[in-house]
């Protein structure tokens, strides 16, 4: 079998649909965000697609604790969290972690997507029996967590609290259930309505899993996410976290009880057999989650461009998804097209904003997504409006009503 | 149900078999390796047990290229690789792993289980009828991987070419077929004839996938690995390293052919969705990496090294398992015992190895893995061969013949 002509072969069939991937290649420059270099244009772009949502990336307290702990400690943790990997800022990150969400303990993982994978997946799998209901939008990394667990799975339509009702209902009181959902969904930027969740939770006698990496740092008086602001972290078995968005460096969590992190800690593969998080990069998310406990400069200066961003696609009459949150999607809907807007932003007017394809949404909902943050100003948001506004003209794109 | 009285039981359990995990929290101390800070006893250790094998984690061109980046471009990468996530840092390192390994490409991952778990993961649930020559010594993260995709495994016996033919030669020959195995196995230290299994390969129609993450560094004039020692790299489809242990930093990675690359690339979830390593962590690997393909220095040091240990062992007649490779393994095979000397060594001796129990290795087998490098001097080397021949005379412990 020529197996390099198979994998040729199904590539061409995402170039075919206008889905294959081109990767930016991106310089961004620390103290200048949300300025990039861009090697495939060869020159500056204004960024409004990241995840590093409030610049934390090149805040010098971040950075300062990163170059510290460079030199006190070297490059990597040199060995997995058992064998030789735990440092005292893995330790000491996970107690704050802990503290941040009001819980008794953390976990570390070298990602967001592995925490989810991970813990899902150890979980789900060694409950005996157990039932995994997942929400419809649920992100990859929990979808191929429960897939891996082999734990029965039912899904229950995005958001719908009587659909999960109905189905927890219908389930034995004696099996063990785990409601798995998100906070902020990154595509669309709607909000899951967590308290309703955990009142059948309460009633039917499941566990709560709460993916927070779209609102941690973001969101609540000490960025612990959603259920910090609505004051109901309490209620959540699991709130799964990632050090790699809101808090700028890399890496991801989850906390719980005790028993629970200890269980994932003790049984999770994923967990047990990586290579710890160097420790200079737990240092740098430490300085990272302590500074966004205290300061609400960034929080508040995010939503003020979120608001401006509105705006001003409001006055130009850009089509764009309302929610709650801090992302907002321009909806394009047809993968080429969607690619020839971003080519056309960035070639033309400098700002860059990658094409939202299938798998990561849906087909027919291809988009650009922006996440405008506290370091895009006033002119950026303008500048940034007119040029859609032009290409919508030009194009003849429909406008909002 | 209680959830955490049920996680409480099985942590129970652990306790009760001797197999449960206590992390020793250190500070290892850069420009001071093999030297580190336990904050457990308070006071200074020498670390035996780490995969920072060369002692990278502290190299100066290292650290340099790690601060440099870190001012350049912050501390994250800020996303994704394909949604603002890839800095010309990751392009520079994959270009150069590629070329390390004589490949036409490289794609990096955020660990080496991750790269394991989803490039198995993905070419195996993809390639239609494929079966899954996996041996039986194989890594977590592989057989994860493997088990992940649903494809159909087989398991051979560890390194064993004749249990291999058989079951290839029972297998149709239209049938697409991956060869997984290891260079060097990290908890014997023994090697796979990679030779034999390529022949297999190529009489059989089947590809192969190396791990070889204890071997990236360590072996092969620039550090390619056994592979590259024993010049065939070229007849392995994929090698897949770790830039955490001979590297000294973090992440994982596969090199093979560009088809191949990008078809992981733009199928494997755990790749797609993951915020991609922070550019300066790619920066130090890059150093790193180019330090080692030309640097012999550490290479030898690392030879000599473990020649001395085991020299030093067998006038001691302290008995380890033999096997070509830089991993010294002391069996106890007993996982209380091994705890026992762990502590004992720690506490009067200053020296610490992680006793290694079940699930790392089969019950019965549970051993102290001494992992001796450059930066061990021939006293600390002297010192720890007096240490554990005392505790092997105390506590009676069988000698070598």
């Amino acid at each position: 079998m020529d197996y390099d002509a198979y994998f040729r072969s199904a590539l061409d069939g995402l170039r075919a649909d206008g889905s294959y991937r081109y990767f930016a290649e991106l310089e961004r420059r620390a103290g200048n965000f949300p300025r990039a270099f861009h090697h495939g244009i060869g020159r500056e772009v204004t960024v409004w697609c990241s995840n590093d949502y409030l610049g934390m990336g090149q805040h010098p307290a971040v950075l300062e604790a990163m170059h510290k702990g460079l030199d006190e400690g070297g490059a990597g943790a040199g060995g997995t969290r058992n064998i030789s990997g735990t440092n005292h800022y893995h330790v000491a990150l996970e107690a704050e972690l802990a503290s941040l969400h009001g819980k008794e303990a953390a976990l570390l993982f070298n990602s967001g997507y592995l925490s989810n994978w991970a813990t899902l997946g150890t979980i789900a799998a060694r409950l005996h029996n157990c039932v995994v209901l997942s929400d419809a939008a649920n992100h990859a990394s929990m979808i191929e967590g429960i897939r891996h667990s082999r734990a029965e799975k039912q899904i229950f339509r995005h958001n719908d609290v009587e659909d999960l009702e109905a189905r927890l209902k219908a389930l034995p009181r004696d099996v063990p259930k785990i409601i798995a959902f998100e906070s902020v969904y990154s595509m669309d930027g709607d909000i899951a309505p967590i308290e309703q969740f955990c009142d059948l939770a309460d009633q039917y006698g499941a566990m709560t899993y709460l993916d927070e990496v779209h609102a941690v740092g973001l969101y609540g008086h000490q960025g612990g996410g959603i259920a910090e602001q609505r004051g109901i972290a309490h209620r959540l078995d699991v709130i799964e976290g990632t050090l790699g968005k809101g808090f700028g460096v890399v890496g991801g969590y989850i906390s719980g009880s005790a028993a629970l992190c200890d269980f994932v800690r003790s049984f999770a593969s994923g967990f047990i057999f990586s290579t710890a998080l160097p420790p200079m990069i737990a240092a740098g998310a430490l300085a990272s989650v302590r500074h966004l406990r205290s300061s609400q400069a960034e929080r508040d200066g995010h939503a003020r461009a979120v608001a401006s961003l509105r705006a001003r696609l409001d006055a130009a009459r850009i089509p764009h998804l309302a929610n709650p949150s801090h992302i907002v999607p321009v909806i394009v809907g047809d993968a080429e097209r969607c690619r020839m807007l971003s080519d056309r932003l960035l070639e033309r007017f400098g700002h860059y904003i990658q094409p939202i394809n299938y798998p990561t949404v849906p087909r027919g909902t291809e988009r650009l997504r922006i996440t405008p943050g506290p370091l895009h100003t006033d002119a950026d948001i303008e500048d940034l409006a007119q040029a859609l506004a032009t290409l919508w003209q030009e194009h003849d794109l429909a406008l909002a009503a």
